[in-house]
This record gives C-alpha cells, structure tokens and sequence, in this order.
C-alpha cells in the first residue's frame, strides 16, 4: 500500500500570446512531463525559477497544443518580467503567498504596520508578487483607518521602489492635480509658460484609468510621451519642462499598481491619495509643488472642511520630507475647457496657446492662475508679478512657442488626431439656464464614447453653468468611433444628460 | 479629420482546453472581426449574450490560432457555466461592474446594508458576476464590522442562492465543526452512530480548501461523495444519514465562492463564519445542529470568552432561523485521532469503528460524546441516556455496519486510498514529555508533504501532549507521493517540527 513519484525536470519557457493585462500568468500541459498539474489546481499562484530569476505568476492549464509536455507558456507581460530567453530552462514550484501578506493580515485586523512593514509589502507589489486579490485586501484593509507614521511610510517606500530623478539645481517644481474634473488640461499650458520663463518644470503625468483621459493621454496626441529617463533628462536640459508619462519613467510603480486595483473597486481614500501623489513628486526629484484641488459637489473633494483636511495632509508629508507644498482649491463645480476626450482636449488646449479668441476662457485664466503661483517660485521675481509674468508669456506667444519646442523635443507620437466622426447633439429638455452639470456622469459619458482608447471620441461642450439654453439647443456633442460605442453613449445621454436646466427667467451669465 | 467603423457581428463560440480556475474568462484574437481588443484592454471584464444567456467574463487576447478571428475562445468553467454549444453565435461588449458593487463600496465607507443590498451582492457572486478581486473587497470590506441584521441577511441570502434541500420528517440533525484542527474526522464516526439509530442525518462536508483534508476529501477514500440531490436523498432514504461533498449539492455557493477567497487571504472574522455556516444548514434543511467549538492556543477560538461569543452568535441565528442549535466547546490543543491527510484520517475511522484495539482513544470519545448529544434529540430516547445509547451503537458493530451501508450506497469512489511511500520520521529533540503541538504547523506540514490532493500524503502522529519521549524517538512521521514535496516537507518539519518538548522530570500521561 505505498505510492511514490520521481523529482521532477525542469521545463523549457516557451513565449506565447496571450495577453494577460498586468498579471503574471504562466500555463502548462495537463500532461507536462515536469510537474503534476494536480497539485497546481488553475489559477493558483506559482514560483518560477531560472539561476538568479525568480517570478511568481498565476497559472493556467491547458489540454490542446498551446505547449508541449515538457515546455511552460509565459504569456506576457510574464515573458518580458522574467526576462529569460525563450527555450530555457525553469523550474516551477508551487508558490506560497508573499511573506509581507501577514502584516496585510494583520492591519486588516486593526493593527498598525511598521516602516518595515510597509516596505516589505510595497517592495513586493512592485515586483509583481502579489495577485489582484491580494492587493485588495491591502488597499482596503487599508481604507479603515492610516497611521500618519504609515502615510509617511508608504509615500517613501513607494518613491523608493522604482526611478528616483536627480536635478542638480535648487529648484524644481511641480503641479499636480488630484483629478476628477472632466477637461482641465493645465498642465499642459502651465509647463509652457513657467518653462518658457526659464523654470524647471519636468512634468510627469498619468494615463486615464477610470477617467476618459488622463493628461498623457491628451499630450500624446501631440507628440510621444513614452520617453525613458535619459530623453526626458535632455528634453528638460533644452526645453527647462517636459511633459511625458510618468508610468514609462517608472516613477513609483507600486503606486500605479495600487491604482490599477484601487480605481476600479472605487476606493480612494484621503491618506491613499497623498500618499500616491507624495510618492511620484518625491521619485521625480521635486522641490516645489504646487496642488490644484478641485472642490465641486461632483467632484473628488466636496466641502471647504474636507478640502483643510486634505491640504493639511499634504502639507504634513511635504514638511516631513522637504518639499515645498502650496495647495490652491479651485472651481469643481463643471468641467474646464469645452472638450473632454483626448484629441478635443488637445483642441483646447492649442487654442489657449495660441491666443485664440474661441478658446475656452475657463481653462485659460486657471492655467493662468497656476502658472502665476509657481512662478513665485522663482526668487527673483517680484512678490506679486508671478500673474502679470504668466500673461505676459502667453500672449506674447513664448508659451506656444516653448510648447512647439517641447513638442519637437520629445518627437512625433504617430497617434491618429482626428475628432471622431460619429457625432449626436444632446439637446436642452426645455428654455432655461444651466444649473449644474454632472462632472462624473460626464466623465462616464465621454469614455463609454469610447475616450481615451478612442483618441477622438468624448465630448464637446456648448454651454456651462450660468448659461442660458432654449429648448431643443445643444448642451453638449458626442463625438465617437466606433458604432457601438457611440450608440451606447448617445443612449446614456438621452436617458441622463447629467445637466440640469431651470425654468428661472434670467440666467447668471 | 474625421474616423467611423461600422457595427460588429457576432463571435462563434470555440471551446478552448483552458482550466481557469473558479473564474470566467475567455479569449479573443487580436484581430477579431467583431470588436477592437484595443478597447477591451486584457484581463478586463466583458459581457457575453447570446439570447437568454449573459455571462460576465475576463478578456485575455491573442496573437496566434488559438482562436480565429470570428471566433471567441471559452475557456472552462466559462463553457459549462455559459451553456450553449460550441459554434453558436454570441455578442461581447464591455461589461460595466455589476451594480451591486455600488453596495460594497458603501460597506468599505462605514455604512451598513439592507437585506435587498446584501441579496444583490450574493445573487452576483453565486451567478460569477464578480471577480476575485471585487468579491476581496466585499469580504474584507465586510470583515471590520458586521450588524446582526447584515448577518442574518447574508445568511439567509446563501442559503437562497442554491439547492434548499427538503425533507418531510419533523427532526433532520447535524453536526458542524468550525475546524482548525488536524485530523478530527469525528463525523465519519458520529454520522453511522446517529443514523445506526435511526435519526436522519444528511451530512454534507467541504473539501479542503487551505487544510490537508476536508471531511468530504477523507471520505472520498473509502466512497464516492459527489453525488447529486437525488442520489444523496436515496442515500438518506435508505440509510438515514450519508456523507457527501456539500459543493456538489450546490448548498450555498455563494459561500463556496466567498470561502475560497477569503481562505487563501487569511481573513476570517466571527460573523461571516456564523453566517456561512448557517447559510449551509439553512440550504441543508437542519432542524437540530450541533456546533463543534474546539478551543485552543492554535485553535480558531483560543479563549472561552470568544468561544461563548461565538455559541451566542449560533443561536440567535438559530433562535431566528428556527433550529434548534447546541454548542459544545472541545479540546482543541492538539490534533484528533492520530492521522492528518485523507487516508491516514480515513484509516483512524475504521479504525475507531472497527473497535480496533489500536484505534485512536480521543477520536472514539470525542464521537461518542457528539453522537450522545445528537441522540437526545430523539424524543423517545431517555433524558441522559445519549452516551451508553452511542457507545452501544458503536461498541456492537451496528455503527460499523450502517458506515458499510452508506459506503456501498454511495458507491466507488475510485480514489487510490495507499499510504504515501515516501516516509520520514521527525525526530524528538530531547528526553522529555510534549508539551504543545502546533495545530496550525502540523496542518501545513501535512499539506506540503501533498495532502489533499496527494490522498496518501500526510502526518501519523506517534506521540501528543503528556507522553514522554526519549531523544531520537519519533514524534511523528511524514508521509508523501511526491519527492519534490516529500522534501520540502521533511525539511520544513526540521527547521520546525510543531511540538515543544518539556524536559521535566514527570509526564502527564
């Protein structure tokens, strides 16, 4: 009554297609000659490893050709995260769960997590160890309560776990927005002026992950975004500002993990946020920063007392580590700028550039605004004139120019540019003047048109808060690609606008 | 400066020999004729319809023939569950979270559910409507606080969403323990006491999930335990009790669903263990339950005050539901029965039944003692004669004889029931008495060394707490089928082994 079985070779990697998103993921042969695909039941988690490599991956199982008996898939990105060249060898094993998941456990339980903790779990996020699952159970054991010592501790350990910038000069600064206003490209009219000034300003952004476009996503429509670390160092040495995708430099790339599986689940607590803003300015090499907080009843912070809290965080984590943190609310009440969508956004934000007189007044004078705050950054500008500078710069036309340098600087993107074609007016249900609009129903509206894989899809406004309407008149256009995605859009909008429109007989405009 | 794409046919299904696990997914080419892959960015969620059928699915893509371009790849379980043949057209569109998860975020933020909440939530899971990562959120979003309404609907909800089992007899009784400790097969004893005597006891178990053996997975060595309703009703019919895998039943499995997510992330609170085994119970059609508490320093319940906790968590669900439930708190510092892995616990029961001499004495009194609660249930026996009732049943043959009877109604299982030949014998430190035995340790160990999924493999315990020891003289002895997990075992137990060893100069035993 006894069983036994061999020690078992290892498998040759084998690189096939499957394209498995941001998880690791291998598949082997129900009838591998390495390894008993029994004990590995599917999609359980796995070592694998190679001399000096070692990768932990989810695993699949599979019946048909797709590999060989004595071979081990990697999908991608697991293929390029190994790094081992196809044909060699691999040892597998069956993985146990990543040690820092105790304190995952424990925190989930109440407790609060050491430096060392914290490290050890963030070290382990950005090397891909842990499963979407198990990153939830962090981000929302996390969400009950955070430690101001643990805030700290996850802002310099994330920063610590990828590309960490040098600039060898006393001043670089910095804008960041924490998002959730449709529209708002700043960013990429502020970089100019303060840049054309003769300020540092290496500006990295996010791509769009729940939102219809992030501002990589919309500078990507003028030229690439992707640049390495030593472009965007030569960019910046030409042009004193870039503007390019920080996920490519590889700045806190913990902190784009945690994103990926916190943005969808819909949780963002106040500490998350800080912590995940602090940790890319402090990757970037930052000295100055200045935060837009868009307070609005739709919008990430809706009341004067919550926007205190959050710049008081801020502040806190700035002073911990020495950087210089201003933080300015603004208008959140509606989106900023008429377009919402990669290229209408980029439409925008050329057209405040150059001075003309159809460009969205809105996000020229915020541009304008924050502009003239970091460039009292500059110690030898006179107290006061950091607005009038600003103006000056863009009207005179050295923002565009500085802009078509950048442009130039950081090449063509290939990307297509043009607006989509498929277009549907959404009608105002009556006479009256705007009263509110929906900024998240907006957001939703412009990527279910398909923004921002659709370059061109989103919307165009017509009219904002304030502004009167008759019956029948557009409120906004849906621009689309693809057929149906723009009659899913155009369904939504009919069915909830995200407007309203009182019956009051004068409007405030 | 315009771009249109014209609307999408259909996909026809292909079954692909893929095992995903517990979740849905299926793959398309990247030059799929019938939707942009650009737009369903990998590992996203998608919606499958064909007619009556919706399915919600994660996306993989694919560059090679895995599937052809107007095709859509199901992998298994997504085929099965899906239901419709290979060929038949089908539409994918981007699938929205399931409108539940507005629920789960309200949870993760502090606020309490309603039953409709709760009903949505679990309606999801047991249809696949949530992936790993949402039903985490739930769980953990969950595992802070609990309101006894959340409780009682969450049950209630689990039971709904599968098979309620019905039974036309005024007392149906059961036996649940909350687990934690190794080998404690006391079901397998106590079911052919009870039903010996006539009760009805319809015993459903789970399969290990992270243990090295669930009841279920111990009695599938001596029979079939994957019977359906029917099957498991004649059983009953003929036997009065049996022995059956409850996942097979689908009892509950939401909770199967919730059970194995939150198993492998640690997390385990009060309140959704009452509920998940209540939800069983409920689905089950229990009547009279006996609750086996095992309390411990390794155990799931380590003080009396948390075990009268959770006995008053029992019955006001019980005093709700309208079963009658009695708790009884056991020893829970060591294991039961000398056998950890499915057929050494296996052979510990025949053993027990068999009235073999050498037989294991704690798992023989531990059943009697179970099966003498359940036998007052009985209103015809005499107040107090429980006891010498089971022993009785046990000590005659009759017990022996009804788990023969179930075995063969139940029929082969055809499981290898061999002792793993690959053995090592852990050896005592010191001369000595043991003092402790790590349940949590020699569960692990047992579950390196390949249980459940290697049958044979396991732990036989030689020596537990209070017996003396001599240096060099076996604690207990790994079994295992496969080298490479042979070792890793072996190893494992020599860097900790679970037991401490005293040195006084007295046992206990």
């Amino acid at each position: 009554m006894t069983a036994a079985a061999p020690p078992r070779p290892p498998l040759k990697i084998r690189r096939i297609n499957l394209d498995t998103g941001r998880e690791n993921v291998v598949v082997i042969s129900r009838r591998s000659t390495a390894l008993r695909p029994e004990v590995f039941r599917g999609f359980s988690r796995v070592e694998l490893r190679n001399q000096s490599k070692a990768l932990l991956a989810t695993l699949l199982l599979t019946d048909d050709g797709m590999v060989a008996p004595d071979e081990l898939g990697l999908a991608e990105p697991a293929f390029r995260r190994f790094g081992a060249a196809a044909g060699s060898l691999v040892t597998v094993t069956p993985a146990p769960p990543p040690e820092s998941l105790d304190a995952v456990r424990a925190k989930i339980q109440g407790r609060s997590l050491s430096g060392a903790d914290i490290a050890a779990i963030v070290g382990d996020i950005a090397h891909y160890r842990y499963s979407d699952m198990e990153i939830a159970a962090f981000l929302i054991g996390s969400a009950s309560f955070m430690t101001s010592g643990e805030l700290l501790a996850l802002a310099r350990a994330m920063a610590d776990a990828g590309t960490q910038l040098k600039w060898d000069r006393p001043v670089v600064v910095d804008k960041h927005c924490i998002g959730g206003i449709p529209g708002n490209r700043t960013s990429m009219i502020v970089v100019p002026i303060v840049a054309a000034h003769g300020l540092t300003i290496p500006k990295t952004s996010s791509r769009a992950i729940t939102s219809p476009a992030g501002t990589a996503d919309t500078m990507e429509v003028l030229a690439r975004v992707d640049l390495g670390v030593e472009q965007m160092k030569e960019v910046v040495n030409v042009c004193h500002g870039c503007l390019v995708w920080g996920g490519h430099v590889n700045l806190s790339p913990a902190d784009d993990i945690l994103i990926s599986v916190e943005r969808p689940l819909g949780i963002d607590t106040r500490e998350q946020m800080v912590a995940s803003i602090m940790s890319k300015k402090l990757a970037a090499g930052s000295t100055h920063l200045l935060i837009d907080l868009p307070v609005g009843p739709a919008a990430k912070v809706t009341s004067a007392m919550e926007a205190m809290r959050l710049r008081k965080l801020f502040e806190f984590v700035g002073d911990h580590f020495g950087i210089a943190v201003e933080v300015v609310t603004t208008d959140g009440r509606q989106p900023i700028g008429d377009g919402i969508g990669p290229v209408l956004e980029a439409q925008d934000v050329m057209a405040v550039l150059s001075n003309d007189p159809a460009a969205p007044r809105d996000l020229r004078e915020k541009s304008l605004r924050l502009a003239a705050h970091l460039l009292e950054y500059d110690g030898e500008l006179r107290g006061g004139s950091g607005y009038p500078r600003a103006r000056e710069l863009l009207d005179s036309g050295a923002a565009l120019k500085q802009m078509h340098k950048i442009i130039e600087a950081q090449g063509p993107s290939g990307c297509v540019a043009d607006v989509g074609g498929l277009t549907a007016d959404i009608p105002a249900p009556r006479d009256g003047v705007v009263e509110t609009i929906d900024c998240l129903r907006l957001n939703r509206l412009a990527r279910t048109a398909g923004a921002p894989i659709d370059k061109g899809a989103g919307i165009k406004i017509a009219k904002k808060i304030g502004e009167r309407v008759a019956q029948g008149e557009p409120l906004y256009r849906i621009h689309a690609v693809d057929q149906a995605q723009f009659e899913l859009a155009q369904a939504a909008a009919q069915a909830d606008s995200g407007y309203t429109v009182g019956t009051q007989a004068t409007g405030k405009n």
